[in-house]
């Protein structure tokens, strides 16, 4: 077998077999086959497609390419959950301590901040001293011990992937479907899930705009699930608005601690009950949504699921001071108010401005690598559907740098759009596939 | 301007602009556009295609990544020939010293060869001595004082065309129009022909194997030339069946130099009238072919045309006494006859299978920088057309190992079809554009 050959079969168009999309994967994670075969590769997969056979043979062929967890001698059935990334998404840190405390064990790898999305170890470094990036052996100590792990992905786990990506990210062939669907699946399979829910994102805030291509991925990882002998089920989720009223990572981490304690935002906490239900029923803890909802609902108001995170946060190191007092969270030099500009309806908030606001004021990263702000960011106080009048607080933006804050708040109500006429709040869930 | 947004605009199909394409290319050449972008962007251009108007403008930034010669000085317009590659295909050998010694100067950059095409300086190297590695001072110098050189390409002409192709090579992105001629062109604008003929092959010894890919490359090349202000014309040629009845190095300089000597293969010194016809039209030496024509019959027949060649030899450190008599050029141990396993018309010789068995025997390489054999080939006895007699000659294999020699002998019986009916003889031209 020749890289050539594959290369220029994957040209004309046809269908790779799962010995060759092997041979490609292994010989490229080997560094036999050079990048630059791999970049011709990546961009006639872009232009030509996979069938759903050659997406889940590259899942596997990625997923092997490093070490595979097996996590059976821990729980007879691991749940993990995927977001494909989002602006104000801090559900996992809900969802991971409510669902564990149901006693369906939650280990999970997770990512950082990047472009006009946040992510999940951002936000819980906002704890002083917590802990991300952990050895497997950690990961899996902490799982039988705790229940409960959410940790950076080790490097020997799915290396193809995280070779590829970064090839993919430079040679404009990111946005393909099958290439988002096997990257996804492969590090969830690699990290040993046997069941997964996926939170797929749509909207201005989301890597797919439209329902129709978020359908098509929804569909793609179900069936790659199906093909690999995983169950996956995934949500279809507005992303057009962000998530909840914190966008910025102690902030977002205040919400989370306060949707543990019972009051955070309705609509964010009711999102977390779609994803955490689902991830019962998968687990086999409920026989469906109702009964997953009454569970849940149990474990919050009882105070088990706080109690679980603050396990948790001591088991990876966290301050559980910043956890019972979140003023010790880092805080920004400069609270301010924006005020609304004029009456009316707010129609819309464009999702991917607001993500690009928050890493303009520090809470995100150009690029990889880049430190993050954990203090700055905003707060919504009104969001699509709510009537607002004229110089009644809009959101509040937290910043660090008084020339940042001034552009950050033009940019902001720019991302607001008004209407005369009552608007009707996006729905939270699509569709459940 | 970045090169991955550059990539993106022609994965979704736009058009490039000058300026794009020549940032992508010198960044390409000054090694700051990595292999593996400028491997993602070829796959996109083989894929999406490049407009009349990309391909120009690819021409001319691939001849500016390097020096541009310009002869003017030397003469007021200098002609070129190029041969999009064949078997048996010797022409420039022949056509080069009549053209110059009708007083029209011929400075020409050539290649060697790879796969089953063969190359002009590999065969110029039969004879004991020629230097095909030249500097540009010397090629200047030569060109002025003899008129005629044939030398390798010098590595500051166009230097972006050959890195270029050497990913093209190991990408899958070589037989693709745009690429092709733009190749071609590039290197020729930059070695400072006014006015160039080329020789396009079409057919199974040829890289278009058929008419209508040749006549779009032709059309594309003349296209490019008038894009640029260079006169270009495109000659059509039959590459079904070998160039003449030699193939190997020395063979071929051997039946060269006979053509020179008036007695070489009538059809072979019809192919190298109607070329070198051309460059004295486009060189202003002749207002038609048949006016040409007679020119070069004149030079042909007077002798004036070898004894440029002998010139032109001497110049390069060719051994004259080679020149003089053929028999000190490289010999094969073995000479044997293949004869025919049946009676009939010749209807087919797979040129491509024919060139491939002369590499297999020696003569050619696999890979570029393998050494040739310059003594070993084939001589054809019997062409498309010719009625054979069951036993007779068929052709003659020049073999330096007995065991390829059997193996040569099986592969060029199978080049051979046969025919009951007379067979006509394939036209050596089809068109000129």
């Amino acid at each position: 077998m020749r890289a050539v050959d594959i290369i220029a079969k994957k040209r004309d168009g046809g269908e790779l077999s799962a010995a060759e999309i092997d041979f490609f994967i292994q010989g490229f994670v080997r560094d036999e086959i050079p990048d630059y075969q791999a970049a011709a590769w990546l961009m006639a997969v872009y232009l030509r497609g996979m069938s759903r056979q050659e997406t889940i043979d590259l899942t596997m062929a990625m997923a092997r390419s490093g070490r595979m967890l097996d996590l059976r001698g821990i729980t007879p059935r691991v749940v993990d959950k995927h977001s494909t990334g989002g602006v104000g998404d801090k559900t996992t840190i809900v969802v991971a301590p409510l669902v564990a405390s149901t006693g369906l064990p939650v280990g999970k790898m997770s990512g950082r901040a990047l472009s006009f999305t946040g992510g999940t170890l951002d936000k819980l470094e906002s704890i002083p001293g917590f802990r991300a990036d952990i050895t497997t052996a950690e990961f899996l100590a902490q799982l039988q011990a705790v229940g409960l792990v959410v940790c950076g992905q080790t490097a020997d786990l799915a290396p193809a992937d995280g070779k590829l990506y970064a090839l993919r990210d430079v040679t404009a062939t990111v946005g393909c479907l099958p290439l988002i669907a096997s990257s996804i699946m492969s590090k969830k399979i690699a990290s040993g899930a046997q069941a997964i829910v996926l939170d797929v994102k749509v909207g201005h805030g989301a890597f797919m705009k439209t329902k129709e291509e978020a359908t098509a991925l929804a569909r793609l990882m179900v069936e790659i699930g199906q093909g690999v002998g995983r169950q996956v089920r995934a949500i279809l989720s507005n992303m057009d608005q962000p998530l909840g009223r914190a966008v910025g990572n102690a902030l977002e981490l205040k919400e989370a601690l306060d949707t543990l304690h019972g009051h955070g935002p309705h609509e964010f906490l009711e999102h977390c009950l779609n994803v955490a239900g689902q991830m019962l029923i998968l687990g086999g803890k409920a026989q469906d949504i109702e009964e997953a909802r009454a569970i849940l609902l149990e474990v919050l108001h009882s105070g088990q699921a706080l109690a679980k995170f603050r396990e948790w946060m001591a088991a990876q190191g966290g301050d559980l001071a910043a956890v019972d007092d979140p003023s010790r969270l880092p805080q920004a030099a400069i609270v301010q108010d924006v005020h609304a500009p004029r009456a009316g309806y707010v129609a819309g908030i464009d999702a991917r401005e607001v993500g690009l606001t928050a890493m303009l004021l520090g809470a995100g990263r150009a690029r990889k690598g880049d430190p993050v702000d954990h203090a700055v960011g905003l707060l919504l106080q009104a969001k699509i559907g709510d009537y607002v009048e004229r110089g009644a607080p809009l959101l509040t933006i937290h910043a660090n740098d008084g020339h940042k804050l001034a552009q950050a708040q033009e940019k902001l109500l720019a991302a607001y759009t008004w209407s005369e006429e009552p608007i009707e709040a996006p729905p939270l869930v699509y569709e459940i596939i």
